[in-house]
């Protein structure tokens, strides 16, 4: 009405926060102040999501407080340890994870209030339980069950050892730990945005996350890692370069490459394309890592587009043994840290969002009685 | 980063739309052109849900086929049927829906498909489903069962006969129809807002659902027309002055009162004040209209605020025998068709939401290690 249209808000500032901070021409991600390249590999995603969650890195007590919230939060529902089996037979991973974490509040004793110590309390707990509710999805479809988590490891480290069965081996563990650090907030991404606009009618957490885990199920959103993998999977290694120029040709949008706010490199994407080639290095299987290598490349010359957090991340997930339909829950996983974190802060300081549109349709319409109504 | 931050996004334009159109300053408010004036009392919410979901209203065969599709639509898979009970007994009314909505998206054959024809399908279903599903939860939690909807009877009679176990009086059963058509869309109100931001990332019809019913819960949303209803019933009818004074003392924000976007009187306001005064005089009991009156008068003088969408529909809701938990559900009943046709638009021509965010937080922290780490 009083402006312009920005199609997608491309640019709009739509809220304050003191979480994260990207500089997207120098290519730099900050979480609370923290560079991500002086926080990757250094601090665990527990350590990462107190941050978020509480303000400031944990000391050793205080990361002991919250390990031992987390332990407690792990502890499922009836509700949901009742279906779990029902809905993964016959839900998709991040349609049954919505699912999942709505049927979830219901045991919550804080679901009622956002006041601030409850919010924290949620957090944690919610951090706590959506690995261990992939973990559980993911054995009831395989038929199998996932073996109880290990008090000596570590989220990543449990969560391998859920998925895959096997205790991981620490190097494994610890990229993947990594790995969750990275993808943990990201300012005003679209499933962080839904979560804000959900909380924002003073509406509580669990609905702001559920409504979160929609958006991120989109492609265009948490579902790129996995089209990512899906495309290394689909052709040959001697086939990208021609694939890739093809695809560009038609006009297609190739996953994993390029952001609207970054105008160089996305710093995620660095450590990931480190740690695949790593795990290539360790597996003696290249594959996926060169063609990926190549993949980029022709995509650089052709575009100039850099790859994404998504792109690195397919082919190490791949190499840690994570099944590919699950790297989108993966990515809930870590991104639940932020996503907690942005409740909180818009509770704390809250105003409904509510934009505004501009109408494009027809006009001056009048009703008739339907007798005379003419088919359109 | 390019502009200051517009908290709340209040008059940014965040999408274009040919649903809904408002002019704030005459109190107007049209749906695909046509003025709600010239559509309420006169179509049934069948005809409105239409309207939106496919662009004109329909004329005898196209409602006639409309109709039949609605009634398969309420056919709810096994999933939902199956946990219903469980889930009543464990969940507040908002909160199920979110649940069974999205417990329901298993059983949808066109689940994974955002094409146009798929989306239309699933809009109606939807549409269909969301009425029985406050119904069937209603009835498991009172024990008792809800009758089967009677062909004869539209959504809004049919509701009204599963909520209360009587055939509604047909006059009854047309002020719900126009409550209903009154509700059904509002341009970029949060709940709408929510679904268009989680379909934009090309998330499924479904998960939009979803996120908006979450977001519809939150008190400042969905939430507010219960809340006015708790009022009423808490205070003496000779108490509504001096309550409503002491409150507005204390800087209370009065629910049911005021709107970001009508500089006057809320056109659905007009309705809905009018059948409140007709059902007082029906029931023969004037109470909640003769506080809601009061009321109105008192924040009028006071604060210059006129009632908006929620502050009438308390009353007239509890005239129609709906329980006060319900109201926000019946709100989300109506809402469906709009929520439904933002999703069909948005993904007919796609861009993702990605606003940007203002940084507030601290600035060049430098990490060190945990047994260095001062607590704060």
């Amino acid at each position: 009405m009083t402006d312009k249209p920005s199609k997608g808000l491309a640019d709009v500032v739509a809220a304050s926060t003191a979480l994260s901070d990207i500089d997207g021409k120098a290519g730099r991600l900050f979480y609370r102040g923290y560079d991500i390249h002086d926080l990757a590999g250094k601090i665990s995603f527990e350590e990462c999501s107190y941050l978020l969650q509480r303000g400031s890195l944990p000391d050793v007590d205080a990361l002991a407080g919250y390990a031992a919230e987390l332990a407690e939060g792990r502890e499922l529902g009836t509700l949901v340890t009742d279906n779990i089996a029902e809905i993964a037979a016959s839900q998709t991973p991040m349609e049954a994870l919505r699912t999942l974490i709505s049927l979830d509040s219901a045991g919550d004793p804080d679901k009622d209030s956002n006041a601030a110590e409850a919010n924290l309390r949620k957090a944690a707990r919610l951090t706590a339980r959506e690995p261990i509710l992939v973990a559980r999805y993911h054995a009831a479809r395989t038929g199998g069950e996932a073996p109880d988590p290990d008090p000596e490891l570590g989220i990543a480290g449990n969560f391998l050892m859920q998925i895959t069965g096997e205790r991981p081996e620490p190097r494994a563990a610890e990229i993947f730990d990594e790995c969750l650090v990275l993808h943990a907030d990201h300012t005003m991404n679209a499933s962080t945005f839904a979560a804000r606009v959900c909380a924002a009618t003073l509406s509580d957490m669990h609905s702001a996350i559920v409504g979160a885990l929609g958006t991120l199920k989109g492609p265009l959103h948490g579902g790129a890692n996995e089209q990512v993998m899906r495309i290394l999977e689909g052709i040959e290694p001697s086939e990208v370069e021609e694939n890739v120029r093809r695809r560009l040709a038609d006009g297609e949008k190739i996953m994993g490459f390029g952001h609207r706010v970054y105008k160089t490199e996305d710093p995620r994407a660095t450590h990931l394309r480190r740690m695949s080639e790593e795990l290539a290095e360790t597996s003696g299987d290249d594959t996926y890592y060169a063609m990926s290598r190549r993949m980029e490349q022709v995509v650089f010359d052709e575009k100039g587009l850099n790859p994404n957090v998504d792109f690195y991340a397919a082919s190490v997930y791949h190499y840690l043994g994570i099944p590919t339909d699950l790297f989108t829950p993966v990515f809930s996983v870590s991104r639940m840290a932020g996503w907690t974190a942005h409740v909180i802060e818009q509770h704390a300081d809250n105003r409904l969002i509510r934009p505004d549109s501009e109408y494009v349709g027809a006009r001056d319409r009048k009703w008739v009685p339907i007798e005379r109504r003419v088919s359109a």
